[in-house]
């Protein structure tokens, strides 16, 4: 399929003017934001010229329908509060132009979509979530943004240009193309990574309780420090994970919040997250043992309460073993011995997607990993290379 | 001396109904509070009854002034916002027995004071700080409590009762009776404690930045966490203090702010509060050593930048050694074996009237270590039993 690589730039470049930052490349997009309804105005435009139907779901994800039963391709076009210009908006401008060239070349039929707040201004992949039935619109609704402002506020903004949710009854399979957001292509020098699964997460709150007293008074064999308590944990779970992770198994205590938080005090309770991601549920199952276990004994040991928060759990999410194999021979074919097969460890749209659809996803590298910030870039080339390789996939995957 | 336990007990629980919280014997009289107001001039009643001079400073400490040369007794009447109804107190009823009783009985000069804001509503040790000239007025009148309310403000509402700073050259010698505030002697089953020095203080804010990341995106081996390096910062600090702390020394991280303190984002940046405390001054200065040897080291290790903020430094301070024996000679006769020399892990006005006189301490127990709450108590017997150990001691420095 003979996609236009100097077209795909000049569309994502175009793209990435509404809400230009001024620094760098990066982008000042989020969910119904001005920048971002202009944005999807301009797609929608984008989506007319390239002779699909344009269409605007209850919650503002643009989609770009073709028609009869067709392949969906696309990501997210709303960004970070201070985002880069690639991102999410790199997969719908694959999309778009390769929907656009088999149109052009009576190819495959393929339809497009921008879904909504991917960013999680209100919830987590929030359009997404809701076309998947994984969040109901009503509870949707009552989300806020930071600033208090509800979902229903916020798609109002677009409702005179809303239709109904779109069938997924037409789409045969959903593909998905993105930066990595992390290093490893980059440190690899691979150009292209196929997703093996998006892993799965698991989050919770854990607090320590003990003994708030005098700094200066309670000698050290007497306390019930919390701190202390935390630390020791910290130590303790990296042993014990060191035994069942994996080099790409990750775990992060992001958010530390102590009791009463005085230099002159022995802290007596601390709240913090505990989360770890996996592509393997049983490993993350396993890790969930090992985390309520170290964190029992070790407050049992310092003499403090351990109690645990409601575990917040996303799945793993495997890609489609078809959709894969396409991806991966396009990419053998194109970039050969450049490729890699590897996991994403952030979310993504297709996470959601999976409830209706095989899917599976691509990656691009991120220079020097970076990503959610206004330097997020990668290589022009590597762009094209994807584009490439998801237009070659889309072609095996529909003759 | 002769000094009338029950006389000292009733006015002891006469001083507690002043600010009585409801709560056990607990009490809410913060400086210049109107229930500190009203104990105040409740304590100059009781000065004038005693037969001494009622004088108030510039700042709204309290003194009872004998004619000559005199022994000065005292320490504060202010509490915590939920205070026990020793704390200082306790000192400033024993003076008041001892001076009245001495006045009794024709025996020596002693006059008592009640510091102002002890407990630190807008400095530290505040009133005591300013007369010993550690704090000038001028800067003392510029601090504020929570609420926004300067030190100038507050000491206005006693400005009526005020007259000049009380000249030190006519105390020779300062003691000062107080609740342990720690374990120490609950659990040696001791019933006085004759103080051997105020520890000495060291704090400063120390901070990691590394690098703010994706947890989901960016693999365990290229993280520049932040919390992890402080969790390794304070394992290893506690191996290496090992070496040179005694049972008395105690370190204390109380203080923790992580940045951006988000449950997936690896934290790039931690600032937190590190205080150690001990009656050696070489001790302490080793410790800084060690603190700043281990932070860089583990700065290095793990790939972060470290900062030190400034060192707040407060001198260890010696008891006077004929002060400090009178007291254990005391303690001897009226409580065989049942005393011990310690260390104050608290600051007390001592330790400012320590720069113009010589000064000394002592103890009771705190039942269960408890201060700075409701439940903080004494047995009865045991503060009678700190009484006469103050009044012996008195006859023995004035015979």
């Amino acid at each position: 399929m003979p996609v236009q690589p100097e077209r795909f730039l000049k569309d994502l470049h175009a793209l990435s003017g509404f809400g230009a930052s001024g620094v760098g490349k990066g982008v000042v997009r989020p969910a119904f934001s001005q920048n971002d309804i202009a944005a999807r105005k301009w797609l929608i435009q984008k989506i007319r010229e390239a002779g699909l139907t344009p269409h605007v779901d209850p919650v503002g994800s643009v989609w770009g329908l073709a028609e009869g039963a067709s392949l969906l391709l696309g990501s997210h076009t709303d960004s970070q509060p201070e985002g880069g210009w690639l991102d999410g908006a790199l997969g719908v401008m694959a999309a778009l132009e390769i929907a656009r060239t088999a149109r052009e070349h009576d190819g495959p039929a393929v339809s497009i979509v921008s879904f909504q707040d991917e960013e999680g201004r209100f919830g987590v992949t929030t359009g997404s979530a809701i076309w998947a039935g994984t969040l109901s619109l009503e509870e949707a609704d009552t989300l806020t943004d930071r600033d208090g402002i509800t979902f229903a506020e916020a798609r109002s903004s677009m409702a005179h240009l809303a239709g109904n949710f779109v069938d997924p009854a037409r789409f045969t399979a959903f593909l998905e193309m993105h930066i990595e957001q992390g290093p490893w292509l980059d440190q690899s020098e691979d150009v292209i990574g196929v997703v093996s699964d998006i892993v799965g997460i698991r989050d919770m709150r854990i607090t320590f309780e003990g003994e708030q007293n005098h700094a200066g008074t309670t000698p050290m064999h007497l306390r019930k420090d919390a701190f202390q308590t935390l630390s020791t944990f910290n130590t303790s779970l990296n042993e014990a994970f060191a035994e069942v992770v994996t080099p790409a198994t990750v775990w992060t205590i992001g958010h530390v919040s102590l009791h009463p938080n005085a230099s002159s005090v022995v802290p007596g309770k601390v709240v913090f997250s505990m989360q770890w991601r996996d592509a393997d549920k049983a490993r993350l199952d396993r890790m969930e043992e090992i985390v309520r276990t170290e964190a029992m004994g070790i407050a049992e040991d310092h003499g403090l309460q351990v109690s645990f928060g409601p575990l917040l759990g996303l799945e793993p999410v495997a890609m489609d073993a078809r959709l894969k194999q396409a991806l991966r021979q396009s990419a053998e074919s194109l970039a050969p011995g450049q490729w890699r097969d590897m996991p994403s460890g952030a979310l993504h749209d297709a996470t959601n997607v999976a409830a209706h659809l095989p899917v599976a996803m691509l990656f691009v590298p991120s220079i020097n990993g970076i990503s959610h910030a206004f330097s997020e870039d990668t290589e022009e080339e590597d762009l094209v290379v994807g584009l490439n390789v998801l237009a070659g996939a889309v072609v095996r995957l529909t003759n």
